[in-house]
C-alpha cells in the first residue's frame, strides 16, 4: 500500500503558510509516511526550507487552479479541472496516494470527490463523520450536514460507515453504533429513525440502541448516526455553546483585580481544561463512502489542527477503513440474499406442496 | 383577571416537599398572586406551616389520585380525572386560576392539558417551549419535544406562539423569530424549512431568516423555531457537553493539591460564573397553542427551581400570552382571507371581460 497523503496546499483560510510547515510536523512524527503537496508552486516553494528534515518524503505536485471558499460545487466541478483540489483526489484514484486531505470549500470537496473517486457499491449517498471528545474517549458522529431529508437505508449505510471508521481509527473492532433519538425508548422518534431501528438491529453491528443527544458527550456510544440536518444542528449547537461559555468564563475572571489574580494562580488548571478540549486535536473529518479516502479538515486550521488532520488520514488509510467498509457492505449483501433465497426457497416448496 | 396560579402539588421528583415551600417562596416575591395548592392534603398539610405568613394568599385543593412518572398519557387521560394535574388544570379552565404548572408526567401533562385546555383554533398541535440563555441574554426555543415529523404550517404557528410568549415574558413586542436551519443561505436546509421560510416571511412576524445551531446561543434571535425532533436534540446535546465540560473543569481543579488551593481562590469566581447560567433560573416552559396557560417544570426541579417556574408562569398569564396568540392568529387569517377576497375578485372580473 502507498504511505502517502495528497494534500490540497491552497485550500483553508491559509493555504500553504498553514498546510506546508503541517505537512512537515506530520512527516516528523510519521517516519513511514510521505506526502504530496498540491498546489501553486510559486506560492508552496517559500515554506520549503524549513523542511530540509524531510527531504525525500515529499514531493510538490504543481497544479495552476485554485478552488476558491465560495465557489459553487458545479462551478468547481466543471471548471476547475486543474486545481490543486482535484489533482490530490487524482492521485488517489491513480493509486499515487492511499488519501488526501483539504481545508478548502466542503460542499466542492464532496462534490469532486464523489466524481473523481465514486462511490462504493451499496451506498448511495458519501457522508462526513467527524470525531468528538466525550467524557471518557471519543465519538464519531454522522452524517454532519451533507445529507437532509435521509431514508432509514440511508442511516443504516451511515452505521456500517461509521463503525468501520472507528474500528480502523481506534482499533475498536466492534464500535457500539447507536441512533441518535429524542428518547431511549424504541417507540419514540420520527418514522425514519423507527425503521433504521429495525434494520441496524438486523445489520450484525454492535447497535446498542437509541442516544439522546445527551449521550453524544456522555460516552454511550463509539459512533453516533442521524441525518445531516440534526447532525448539523447538533455539531453547531455544541460550538455555539462551548464559545458561549469560554467567553463568560474569561469575563468573569476579567471582571475585577480580585479575580484577574485568581485567573493568573488558576492559569495552569485552566490551560489544562482547555487543552483537553482543543478543537485541533479533533481537526479531520472523514468523506465516508467513496473507493479512496478524501478527508477534510476546517478552513480555519493552523499548523497543529492541520497536522492532526493529516495525521488522522494517514490512520485511516493505513488501517484500510475504506476496504473495511467495502468487505463490510459485501457480507451484508450475502446476508441479505441468503435471507431472501431461504424466503425464496420456502415459497417455492410451498407452490409444490 | 385571576392572579391565582393553581400548581400540582404531587408532580416532579420530591412531590409537596420542594412545591409547597416555593409557592410560599412564589408569593412572597408576588404581593398581589395567589395560589392553589393541588394534591393530597395529607401529604400537603405538614408543609404549610412554613407559610403562615401567606395565610389567605393561598388555598388547598384536595386531589386523590396521582399521575405517575412512568405513566402513559393514555392512561392517565382515561384513570385519572382526580389527580392532581387534572384538578389543577380544570382549575384554569373553569376560569378560578390564570395558569398551572405541574413538573409531573411531559406527555400525560401534555395530553391532559389538550383534552381539557383545548387548542386555540388555527393551532393544530401544541408545542413545548423552555427559555435557555445566551451570550447575552436569552431565547425561547420551540418545538422541544412533542412533535416530529413537522409541516411548515406547523413552524409557522411554533413562530408566531414563540414570538407572543417573547412579548408576554420580555415586554419585547417585535421579538426577531429565527428558524433553525444548517446554513444561512434560504437555499439550504430540508424542504419542509425551505416552505416555512416563505410562511414566516408573510407573517408579518420579525422574521429573520435562518440561524443555525451556534446561533441560538450567540443571541442572533429571540425565538428559534425548529421541529420538536431537532430541538429536542440541540437541547440535550447542549446538556450533555454542560455536564461534560462542568465535570471535566472539577476534576482538573481537584488533580492535584496545587490545583485545588487554585480552586480555592478562584472559587468566587467560579460560583458566579456557575450563577450565570444556574438551570434553574432557566426552568419552567411553556405548553403554547391551549386555550388556557399550563406551564411544566423540570421533573428534578428544587425549590429554587420551582419557584422560578411559578413567577413565569405568573408572568405568562399576567401578560395574556394566551390572548396575545389568539389576537396574532385572528390578524393572519382576516389577513388571508384579504389576500384570498382580493384574488378571488380579480378573478371574477377576468371572467366578466
Amino acid at each position: 500500500m502507498s504511505h502517502t497523503i495528497a494534500i490540497d496546499c491552497m485550500g483553508g483560510d491559509y493555504g500553504p503558510a498553514v498546510t506546508v510547515p503541517a505537512a512537515f510536523a506530520f512527516l516528523r512524527g510519521h517516519l513511514e509516511a510521505k506526502v504530496m503537496l498540491v498546489g501553486q508552486k510559486a506560492k508552496i516553494e517559500p515554506f520549503l526550507a524549513a523542511g530540509a528534515d524531510c527531504a525525500g518524503r515529499y514531493e510538490v505536485v504543481h497544479a495552476d487552479d485554485v478552488v476558491a471558499m465560495d465557489e459553487s460545487p458545479t462551478s468547481a466541478l466543471k471548471n476547475k479541472k486543474k486545481s490543486s483540489m482535484r489533482l490530490a483526489l487524482n492521485l488517489v484514484k491513480d493509486g499515487q496516494a492511499c488519501g488526501s486531505l483539504s481545508a478548502g470549500n466542503t460542499g466542492a470537496l464532496m462534490a469532486m470527490s464523489r466524481f473523481v473517486l465514486k462511490m462504493l457499491p451499496g451506498i448511495d449517498r458519501p457522508a462526513i463523520c467527524p470525531v468528538m471528545p466525550t467524557i471518557n474517549g471519543r465519538v464519531y458522529m454522522l452524517d454532519l450536514g451533507a445529507n437532509v431529508d435521509c431514508t432509514p437505508e440511508h442511516l443504516l449505510q451511515f452505521g456500517i460507515m461509521g463503525a468501520m471508521l472507528a474500528a480502523a481509527l481506534d482499533h475498536n473492532e466492534y464500535p457500539r453504533v447507536a441512533l441518535l433519538n429524542i428518547g431511549e425508548e424504541e417507540i419514540k422518534g420520527n418514522e425514519v429513525v423507527k425503521e433504521a431501528t429495525l434494520l441496524l438491529k438486523a445489520s450484525g453491528l454492535n447497535f446498542v440502541g437509541n442516544v439522546e443527544g445527551d449521550g453524544i458527550y456522555q460516552g454511550e456510544a463509539d459512533v453516533v448516526v442521524c441525518d445531516g440536518f440534526v447532525g448539523n444542528v447538533a455539531l453547531k449547537t455544541s460550538e455555539g455553546l462551548a464559545h458561549m461559555l469560554a467567553h463568560s468564563l474569561k469575563q468573569e475572571f476579567s471582571r475585577s483585580l480580585f479575580s484577574r489574580l485568581a485567573a493568573l494562580v488558576a492559569l495552569p488548571v485552566l490551560n489544562r481544561f482547555k487543552a483537553r478540549f482543543d478543537p485541533r486535536q479533533y481537526n479531520g473529518a472523514s468523506l465516508l463512502g467513496l473507493k479512496g479516502l478524501s478527508m477534510k479538515s476546517h478552513g480555519g486550521a493552523d499548523a497543529v489542527a492541520f497536522a492532526h488532520a493529516l495525521a488522522r488520514a494517514y490512520d485511516a488509510a493505513s488501517n484500510q477503513v475504506v476496504e473495511r467498509i467495502s468487505a463490510k457492505l459485501a457480507e451484508l449483501r450475502e446476508r441479505q440474499q441468503a435471507i431472501e433465497g431461504a424466503a425464496a426457497d420456502e415459497q417455492a416448496e410451498k407452490e409444490n406442496a
